[in-house]
């Protein structure tokens, strides 16, 4: 099952991406290595064919490439713009897909992501058509509803992570259906095109840095993993 | 509106407690102290006149009494034994609970909810008789049934946290109830009873330690506060 064509489309920022901080989370240092560059790293090392595409906001790719190109073991990267939103973004580099291949849609800032994931994710995708991993909620949860509010088992949901891995006979149509703002993921792209997702197990360790906090729980994470 | 009797029902495990690792999260170190130490500071911290009932398993009560009293500045404590349920372990701390009172019902390995919050608790008890701290859902989520699932938004959801704050005028009654496996927390024992939950905004840094890693997440916030 090891032979089909593997792209993963590494998602680090649309075109309307605002510099919040200096350096965006996707270049912060994570125990010594850009944040980019251990995503990367997961994806390469899951598969050695994996090819990269990395979707950024248009005033990041000169710098990201010089970043990048400073380590060792970086692969060749397609860089790619990014567009308005997260949809149009991936579109964007769903241009770079040529022939039958499963493709992995990653967020840029989920760097622990580990390479058997990559794979669980390539095989189910294989068997499936898709594989999106979640993990369970551990947290209780209530439902508002305007001023009510009711409390609903945490059971019946799923946290949902990336990488979300699709065939692409079943990801390119789906990306030419036109945008609708219930688009938030690529799940949700490929579930309006009429197609059921298939769940695959995920990862706690596999966080979105999204803060800095996050950054501090993902050396954490390193330093368990040792 | 700072007059009424307050008591913080502390609650850190019942009698099907396991003692998973040597020393149980409660009393870990965080910053030089156990936990449990930060929890019950911010509570007496918030109100000099605060009452403290904490909750423990029967095996744990001596143990916590002797690491407590070691700390200065511990106001005294009533130390109770749990019950088979976080339902059961509640209804013996209630029974500590003399006159009108407001109650706040908090997770014993939650040491970092600000006396700021635990002031919004009481204040808003006061007014609505309840007072639940809830947080934004920061993740996508999908709903599974069965074989199948589906995207939902989170924005319809919020995650629960503590100290669940309740005029004991409608707390205890509520605990009259017969025992339902629904009961998770408070709010859903109040709920059931047929009142209206009212909920408050919670703290992202009022984190539960279930696992080493949140330890380290806590131990960070520390830092963050300076």
């Amino acid at each position: 099952m090891g032979n089909r064509k593997k792209t993963a489309i590494i998602v680090a920022g649309g075109s309307g991406t605002r510099m919040q901080s200096a350096i965006p989370k996707q270049f912060m240092d994570l125990a010594g290595k850009p944040v980019l560059y251990h995503t990367i790293t997961a994806f390469t090392t899951a598969y050695q064919d994996m090819e990269i595409v990395l979707v950024l906001p248009e005033q990041h790719i000169s710098y990201a490439n010089n970043l990048l190109q400073a380590f060792d073991n970086i692969p060749a990267i397609t860089l790619v713009k990014g567009g308005e939103t997260r949809f149009h973004s991936v579109k964007n580099g769903l241009q770079h897909i040529k022939g039958d291949a499963v493709v992995f849609v990653h967020d840029g800032v989920r760097p622990l992501v580990s390479p058997a994931l990559v794979r669980t994710c390539y095989e189910a995708a294989l068997s499936h058509g898709s594989a999106v991993p979640v993990i369970d909620m551990k947290d209780s949860i209530r439902e508002v509803n305007g001023e009510n509010n009711r409390a609903v088992d945490r059971g019946r949901f799923r946290i949902v992570q990336t990488p979300q891995t699709f065939v692409s006979s079943l990801l390119l149509p789906a990306f030419e259906q036109p945008y609708d703002p219930l688009f938030t993921d690529e799940a949700t792209v490929v579930e309006h095109f009429g197609h059921f997702i298939h769940l695959v197990e995920g990862e706690e360790a596999n966080l979105k840095i999204t803060k800095p906090l996050d950054l501090l729980m993902a050396k954490a994470f390193l330093d368990l993993r040792g």
